[in-house]
């Protein structure tokens, strides 16, 4: 072991460099005219795999963008993880708001900034890197190991599932790892035992068959972007509460244990509003900060737009106005029952002067994992030998949808040993990832391969 | 005259040729990046001008778009008329909701399709066309003109005050003349005697100092775009009437010989909204749709934008959200109190989680021009013997701030004479203008000429 983490310190540099040009590549998978640089970054990913001495490297075509396989079995009697990330990225405007280019990857104070730095392909990355010198110094892994890096979880995975129903034999495996996921804080080490699901929603609203001259015509038709106002108020009550009837009815209640388990990780709500510069948190009414962001569900408008938004004055009623509206869903609630609820409101609340459609963009269903499980608990082992520090035990607010499926189509449980910060920018500008957090990862990720058969005999759980 | 309106018959292939040509220059006031062809625009209105025989043609520069000048004043005795037009046009976006590209002119039926074939080139150029007739005919004009066509009223005209201010000599005249509005409806001809005035104003709402994950954030902060659409659903109250406090205490009351002109014309709610597209028509409670047009002020969001509004799904919690938002004003309100009130009312109901900015980006007051001036009854006589019909008395609920700055400076009345038609799309996708009314408006302009000094005597009201 040694060995191999004195090799991780001697080749910091490359590693850094490495994964520059891996986070150059603008693999941004919702934007079709990224779909060559998409492609060219599964091609990176296949020929790293090589490179670190992995063996059956394919690259599966999907209706999308394809997935990357490799795997190393030859662990006789040892078990086997199925290691899950992705090489997409999420869209990069307000491009403006960027310190340094999105696709230039730049380090600055303790801080690697780039698009995908810390959402996902950092933490893919870490993987490789830990797979690399455990391989370089050893001539073999403690573990056997299969990877699949697919290139549509920031779209919904729309094409994942298909392919783990139709490869069920080549996945089979013991466990599912994923590293895409943030530590509770700086310098505290966590494992993840739970996921919010979600429930991706788009409203259309009409209120004229053209845009018209709002001072020809204004005054006597419903302005649409007033009704869109008008009903997203509405899907709140007063104490923060979403508002769609029967949304509440399949939330699981916070236990009593966790409750107190929370309050005792260290927190700030006056630092944390400080931190995002909010001038004051809002939310559920009832719940602490950390209640509300892991086990409760929330609604939030993630974009809107209608009329004239460009430079200047124009003087139009538009036609139209649209809204990107999503809810973060906690057990035991489902994501398809979720956006027919939110359906059925939308069209119960809308001012009857104007044409509404609502349609599902995408779903993913929330997750927990039992947290004495033998992944997890090798996850703890890990974690303590990589950062030095007994780790916490926490949910995180985000979604990882595959996990559900993962748990559904092969029978799996899922550890989950995030290397990010909460406050890394995934998905905004200036995203980043922690140097200490990415080569304790790699540490970390070492240590858990080395571990993880302790936890087992013969393949079976010890 | 009736040699001339023949001319005006059998050149009618040639001057919808020209006014194509005319159409053709991209002159988009408010985007910088035509700042060129708007440019290019002036100096296509200076060179017509010379060629249809005005005199003392200039092109004046402003810190803005320039104004072009021309005059012609040789009719000793007789009234000048000061014509106002403006040579610029309203963005095309969204562009792909035009027919036809919005600056290639092309007739479909009976109108004439293109960025400012009504707003207000095709208004400006049946007067140049009006004057070359006459001029070509009779060899002179039966009253003086002057003629100042401006770049800018689509940005709010903000250098054209400064310009009449400092040229007051030069533009002294016997009253104004201007055609930037609508007939009353097809076949019905009308002069317009009031017209609404604007404040226009951007409201720009701040969460956190930068974009969140919407998963590992959302439920902690006061999303902006949920801030800013509960801060606009509270503008206008159950009965449609606007919620600013005071902001009705200047609106001069609709006279009951008003109301009762008003529902004498010809005037269908269903066909207007379903002409519209509207599924029901909005509006104040305890007026008509004409009163609620004319006579009362609205408020509209012209624009709204925040967070992801690009393809697929964003998973985002924006730091941001704006509005753009513009209340129209009627006779005694002003544009700068209103402006006031505005701001004062969202710092008062906008979410206390959230900052809140608010800009204003530019205004025009309302106006009232009296029925009984001559210029008035000049334009009615040459409205019945252009269409053939009496015309009817209306206001316009749309702003031509200028009105109001030459009453203020000039101490002018100002005589509206619109040829175009409520339904014409301008600023909107497929603005167009109907071929009969431009030529109409062309022979109504030359008897408009014609007839004008039977109203007066010695360059005095008769």
């Amino acid at each position: 072991m040694e060995r191999i983490l004195s090799f991780v310190e001697s080749n910091k540099d490359r590693y850094l460099s490495e994964l520059k040009d891996f986070l150059a590549i603008p693999s941004v998978s919702s934007q079709s005219e990224h779909n060559k640089d998409t492609r060219a970054c599964a091609e990176w990913v296949a020929s790293q795999m090589r490179t670190i001495g992995m063996n059956n490297v394919q690259i599966f075509e999907t209706p999308g963008h394809p997935i990357v396989y490799c795997d190393w079995l030859a662990a006789a009697g040892k078990p086997t993880v199925l290691f899950y990330g992705h090489y997409d990225v999420q869209p990069v405007d307000p491009v403006n708001l960027w310190t340094s280019p999105p696709f230039e990857a730049a380090i600055r104070g303790e801080n690697l900034y780039a698009r995908g730095s810390a959402d996902d392909k950092g933490q893919v990355y870490i993987h490789l890197k830990a797979i690399e010198s455990y391989m370089k110094n050893s001539g073999n892994l403690p573990v056997n190991i299969k990877m699949i890096i697919e290139g549509e979880e920031e779209v919904g995975s729309a094409n994942l599932d298909n392919f783990v129903k139709g490869k069920k034999d080549l996945l089979k495996a013991d466990l599912v790892l994923i590293s895409d996921s943030a530590m509770f804080a700086r310098g505290v080490p966590s494992v993840c035992y739970g996921l919010r699901g979600l429930a991706y929603m788009e409203v259309e609203v009409t209120g004229s068959k053209s845009d018209l001259h709002s001072g020809s015509f204004g005054g006597s038709v419903h302005n649409p972007i007033q009704a869109l106002s008008e009903t997203i108020s509405m899907l709140h009550d007063k104490n923060g509460r979403i508002a769609i009837k029967g949304f509440y009815n399949d939330v699981r209640p916070l236990s009593k244990a966790e409750r107190t388990a929370y309050k005792k990780l260290p927190w700030n709500d006056k630092k944390y509003a400080k931190d995002l510069g909010a001038k004051q948190l809002y939310g559920e009414k009832g719940y602490t900060t950390l209640e509300r962001l892991w086990a409760r569900p929330t609604l939030e408008c993630n974009g809107i737009w209608g009329g004239y938004t460009g430079e200047g004055a124009k003087t139009v009623l538009p036609a139209k106005a649209f809204a990107k509206i999503s809810m973060r869903l906690v057990p035991d609630q489902s994501s398809d029952r979720a956006a027919k609820l939110f359906e059925r409101q939308i069209k119960r609340i809308a001012p009857k002067t104007v044409d509404v459609k609502v349609r599902a963009l995408h779903g993913g269903e929330p997750a927990i994992t039992p947290i004495d499980s033998p992944g997890v608990q090798a996850a703890v082992a890990a974690l303590e030998k990589g950062f030095g520090k007994k780790p916490l035990y926490q949910r995180e607010g985000g979604s990882i949808p595959i996990v559900v499926q993962f748990k559904r189509i092969l029978g799996l449980d899922t550890v989950l040993l995030g290397f990010g910060l909460p406050d890394e920018n995934a998905h905004a500008p200036d995203e980043h990832i922690n140097l200490d957090n990415f080569f304790g990862g790699i540490r970390t990720s070492i240590h858990f391969y080395n571990e993880l058969p302790n936890y087992w005999k013969n393949g079976k759980k010890k």
